[in-house]
């Protein structure tokens, strides 16, 4: 069911909001997701989209027009969150412990959602007989993977997948598939490396779906994605489903490695200048860490954006003008080192848009999002996004 | 008053918490507390805390047993959570712009507190003409001093100020002082390198306050402080107040600059195991930048420590292990690089405590404090923390 939550009054304006605010360009929003969607039909893949940056009921039903699907979820609060919405099929992305598995599954009792569980060692496994004991709700298990040495998972050949998968067995689960996630596609950023990563994501993944059927486990989930890799693959037989994250808003480390433009960018924080020390080319606004966050993913990427790029109150671009530094509640903005352009006039009171590094980040550290249609100044609606664990 | 507030059944103990979960020790804090309420006493000034780290109604009840004193905030949404329960007399010290000073002031109006503004520039002086004229408040107003490069704020001796000062008086406001802070202290790590910031923020301070009275402002109000100068200040003659914020939690980047020992540090998160790498050194456990912060203000000191120091579930820091890498929901635990120890054996299900970089930062991305004392398991309470602006 399609509801827009908390309808704004039509005269609230973003020249309304207190900075600094967190903005959603819905029209961004709706290209982006169309854009992984037809992608993934054209594959033949099921797309499970990862809710863990939108965090967001609002968002999950511009993806969903037609009802709850399959998604991916990074906490329990927000399994708990979508599975109080009607969602029921839902990949919990982070492995396992005892207590979080416990957990989990007294939310499947409660709810009727089905929340599959992500574990890589016998020690995982063996812990779920005596969940299933405690919960009286039998887990369904994904091993994952490891693809491209990013952090856990098993390689395809490792012995121990198998012996992992009869311990899930032997324990009571189902064990319903693998699961990959190429996350050191993030440090690539022309479309060979990006279609090649995508390519042996793939054949690891399907490589380890086969193993385990060759020792006699259905494996009827063959699971993987990351914003780069989805958007590059070009064929994803022996894969049944997709995911991805990030998409849906993008950010400027998507930019970097490829994957995007700057326009395609949905989410910014609206910041007023509270001042200037002309000397050293500095605007100061009110939009700090706090606001933006920490993170410095284009730090490492062939254009560092500071803590983000710059654009006016419409969203847009101010070239060459990034957030050079960022204290709590402080941005300075500067001219990007070695640009031949100058400050653009921006006097106190002045409000701007400032694109996210990454867009995860800069949406964690906010409670709502006011969504808004291109350059129209007019709030559409207010959604409300869940945090914590 | 005080009360302890949501008062918890005491069976309840850490090894009950969901993971990742914000813990604070109360001897810790209260020990930090006292410490530089004490100093100040010494030194003979007033200390205004700022509330932009604790962000906790229950943590200033703490620092001011005996009812609401002068406090510090960095957004007005504190200064409004801080107004409802009591406080009066507030410094927002973030630069004004139009409309925060006309929501500051409408604070003001309802709450009966006093909310004193800042600025550095005669279009931010000027404004308030029409801002007073909006709410019916007359606006208390300090002018921000840059006294080591740092931000933003004007040099004594820029003849701005006294510019400033008069734009202020015309614009029928009070001008109650000048306000500095030695932001650029975070970046120094000797006893005497500090004793000197301290002094050169005091020199600064006191002149332009001197300045101001000799062309005929009062300037009651001489507000100075970092946490690393308020802590090394050994005489502050001409100084009224003293300003502080991490000095209540403490974190690594100010044990790096030397303000505290490791054992001082009264937040931490509480992580789960989920897995193991052996053959990279690796232990995977459920916090990630989500919960940890981004922060990584220990990479530019003498010890880089990665994304926090890890301890055991008691707060017993295990030596040398450090959160090395973090993505959303994971942290990779590994021995510090050069360093000759071995990783401890931590199997799944494990409790590890993570220290901050940044206490501002990694309490930031949580909603409440899980309050303990010492190495007991019990928790005391939970404190909630406000957020958003």
């Amino acid at each position: 069911m399609q509801t827009a939550a908390k309808t704004i009054p039509p005269s609230q304006s973003i020249h309304d909001l207190v900075t600094p605010s967190l903005i959603l360009d819905r029209g961004r929003l709706t290209r982006n997701i169309a854009r992984l969607a037809d992608h993934a039909r054209q594959l033949g893949v099921v797309l499970r989209p990862h809710m863990k940056t939108a965090k967001s009921i609002d968002v999950a039903r511009r993806v969903f027009p037609d009802g709850p699907g399959p998604i991916t979820v990074s906490t329990l609060a927000e399994a708990g969150y979508f599975a109080s919405h009607g969602y029921r099929d839902m990949i919990y992305a982070v492995g396992l412990s005892p207590a979080s598995a416990r957990r989990a599954l007294e939310i499947c009792w409660r709810t009727g959602a089905e929340i599959k569980l992500l574990l890589d060692t016998v020690e995982q496994a063996d812990a779920l007989a005596e969940v299933r004991e405690t919960t009286g709700v039998i887990p369904s298990v994904l091993i994952e993977l490891d693809v491209d040495d990013h952090r856990g998972g098993l390689k395809p050949d490792d012995p121990k997948l198998i012996e992992v998968a009869a311990r899930v067995v032997a324990a009571g689960a189902n064990l319903v598939g693998v699961l990959a996630h190429a996350g050191e596609s993030y440090g690539l950023n022309t479309p060979e490396a990006l279609v090649a990563a995508a390519e042996s994501e793939r054949v690891a993944t399907v490589r380890a779906a086969e193993i385990l059927r060759a020792h006699g486990y259905a494996c009827p989930i063959v699971s993987l994605g990351s914003t780069p890799t989805a958007h590059f693959a070009q064929n994803l037989d022996g894969v049944t489903e997709l995911r991805a994250g990030v998409y849906m808003f993008f950010d400027l480390v998507q930019h970097g490695v490829g994957v995007c433009n700057k326009d395609d960018i949905a989410i910014s924080v609206l910041a007023s200048v509270i001042g200037a020390k002309p000397e050293k080319g500095w605007i100061l606004v009110d939009a700090g860490w706090m606001a933006l966050s920490r993170d410095r993913g284009t730090a490492s990427q062939r254009v560092d954006q500071g803590y983000g790029v710059v654009c006016d109150e419409q969203g847009r671009v101010l070239e060459d003008v990034i957030v050079s530094q960022a204290s709590q509640e402080h941005g300075i903005l500067s001219i990007r080192p070695g640009s031949d352009k100058t400050m653009p006039d921006l006097p106190v009171g002045t409000r701007v848009r400032i694109l996210p590094n990454h867009a995860c980040a800069m949406a964690a550290q906010h409670a709502f999002y006011s969504v808004v249609d291109g350059e129209s100044a007019g709030i559409e609606a207010r959604w409300d996004r869940i945090r914590g664990w």
